[in-house]
């Protein structure tokens, strides 16, 4: 017996077929349609929402997840938008990467195509839902969404109006799926080698190690960061502050936000009460280990296990260490792999930070909120990726394709 | 309890972080030294050898496995040699892919850097060991090389001797680490997250099969390769002969070697008669299906499952198309996105062949054997990967790095 979700995905297979050889006209064409048709749907789409919206009102569900849950007509905007958008961006398929010649004349092309069927597991916000269909369809992919119980209205909404857009213009509706169902799909989705390409989890800690640990499909992991900052001895103390509370401040919810600070205790003394001084106006609570502590009583204690873990919220936790090598030793324990900086003004201290940090993006004097593919100009992202295979940091349509070789001869033989 | 394998493995991470900031010409000084420790210890490797051999021999294994196995002063001084040829290849550690400035002045630039801790699993053949050690070491990664147990002795003596010649020049022994054990070594080199970083199965499909399904480590496939022909009805039939002989005569052990022959009906009554004539001069074995048996009578019935499979062998199947929309559907549904052929004539259908023909290399009237990382020029190769993670073709040593955004600044914020 085949299932609901293996047939699914045979049908995104065939799709992405047709799809791995569309022109970029085709495909801005079919961006401007669904875009156009989220906007003739966009009753439909904010009724099904409110229905979501409602059922997790009546579960009693936090208001910062209800708000990220939420859609009003200004953000069916903003979703038609990003697909428009899109449209403007280079075709990454097709790109020759590299073409040489070997001696007895064989050419050889190094092409990116589509990777072919993109599995996103992804939690409650719908608009991810139009996000994540436009970047897989422009860079050539069939794309197998699983959105969250708790939005599923709106992406069923969502969804038909994309597919209502996509047959608008001749293409197969199946370029874009909701997968629905319980646990069991997910794990259906996690074994399904050959029908599904990559596994793409967007979310929290938790949801990303699952998937991980239970794929046989490959996957990228995206999201986690637990970002620190090291404040040299011979940093630029008043820059420091400013990109500390740039990077904790301007929006604490995102993965790029700064996590923990870590202070050279040569000049933890004066620096680090002037921080918390900061810190206080702005209202952003502090822990710290217990130098930290010692040196300012208003920083309370971080439990051993939190070091490792996101505030995503107005927190910041505070590490006293004697020098570099204790700084990267620490980065290294505890970091996430996403984005780690510095605050130096020694070349040489800013070398060895950017060589030995193992991390999707190392930072020199910069925010890491510029740590995003639209700040990077690539115009569009799925995620941030913080594994070390295919793709690393920002991941834009370049890294939703796959490359091949095109060898061709005439009649060599080895 | 730790284990010796996880021991080991954060013995391998810990020599990794001094390997990753390795200039070239220490690393290069380090190849050379291995390649001088290997020849120092021939007679020590041999020895180790011949006990692997004589096991073997006694324990009925085939002939052909044997000599896979076995080593002679020349294969030896071929190990020395892979690594003193490696040291004349560019050092793809701290490569600028791409370099940008924002608008803002804050400087991106992408580089490469090792991968860290690769783990290398494989049948038995001792070079692997050298080869594979070579490799990971100019990367810039330490490697954890998991050997078959009928090469234990050989995989000792290699390793010593590397390892020997490793801290002649000053380098951490634990770059290079040969995992002994059981089966539930393998298991803990698949569940070790955070310790290993990518598993390379090398070997038959079955080993690659079970690494790909157990590991939570990710994962880079190599090596199967169920490679087909195509004969389109517009191909210079002299050429196709030549191709097809080469492909498949030339080396049939290999991945690379061709397995299947399908023919456009529309020349295959005075085609596929004339291939069986040279194949039987040969000493080629064919199978067929119903249509290439009606035309010939020569050819035996391939199995019903036999398609999906590698000969690796003097042997060859001919299944028989319309057309070239049943030659790609037909390729789909057996190939496994190793290298896939057409000999024609037909621009329309040369163009429609390499765009919808999902493999690591698509060749046009030119052998599928320039399928290696020799051939392409790229000097040395890990494996040929057939995923479409990461690496995909020969996987040289650029493919055994990972990248790492580096961004400098002047105070920016967002």
């Amino acid at each position: 017996m085949t299932s609901v979700f293996i047939e699914q995905a045979r049908g995104a297979r065939e799709a992405s077929l047709g799809l791995a050889t569309a022109t970029r006209a085709v495909k801005d064409k079919a961006l401007h349609s669904m875009a156009d048709s989220l906007m003739a749907h966009v009753q439909q789409i904010l009724e099904a929402n409110g229905r979501d919206v409602q059922r997790s009102r009546e579960a009693g569900v936090a208001s910062a997840l209800i708000d990220r849950l939420s859609l009003d007509p200004s953000r069916v905007e903003g979703m038609a938008q990003g697909l428009r958008d899109l449209s403007g961006l280079p075709d990454p398929v097709g790109e020759v990467l590299h073409g040489w010649n070997l001696e007895n004349g064989v050419h050889i092309n190094k092409v990116r195509v589509p990777i072919g069927v993109v599995g996103i597991i992804y939690e409650a916000r719908p608009n991810v839902t139009a996000d994540a269909a436009g970047i897989c369809l422009k860079s050539g992919n069939a794309a197998l969404l699983r959105g969250s119980s708790s939005a599923l209205d709106s992406n069923r909404a969502v969804i038909a109006a994309l597919q209502h857009g996509l047959e608008a213009v001749g293409l197969d509706p199946r370029i874009v799926n909701l997968v629905e169902g319980g646990h069991d799909i997910t794990d259906e989705m996690m074994k399904a080698r050959g029908l599904v390409d990559v596994l793409i989890p967007r979310g929290g800690a938790s949801l990303i190690d699952a998937v991980v640990r239970g794929s046989q499909v490959p996957v990228i992991e995206t999201g986690a960061g637990n970002c620190h900052l090291f404040v040299d001895a011979s940093a630029d103390q008043d820059m420091a502050v400013d990109i500390i509370i740039n990077a904790k401040t301007q929006r604490p919810s995102v993965c790029n936000a700064l996590e923990t600070l870590v202070i050279d205790a040569s000049i933890a003394r004066d620096f680090l009460p002037r921080m918390v001084d900061t810190f206080t106006e702005l209202g952003v609570g502090v822990q710290g280990d217990s130098r930290a502590q010692a040196l300012d009583a208003r920083i309370g204690e971080t439990p051993y296990d939190g070091w490792d873990e996101e505030f995503l919220s107005l927190d910041i936790r505070v590490a006293i260490v004697d020098d570099l090598d204790e700084a990267i030793g620490f980065i290294r324990s505890h970091s996430s792999g996403h984005s780690e900086t510095i605050i130096t003004n020694d070349v040489g201290n800013q070398n060895r930070f950017a060589a030995e940090v193992d991390a999707a993006c190392v930072l020199v004097n910069a925010s890491s909120r510029f740590v995003d593919g639209g700040m990077f100009g690539f115009g569009a992202e799925i995620g941030i990726a913080t594994q070390k295979l295919h793709a690393r940091g920002p991941m834009a349509l370049p890294e939703m394709t796959t490359t091949k070789y095109v060898i061709t001869g005439n009649g060599q033989i080895r």
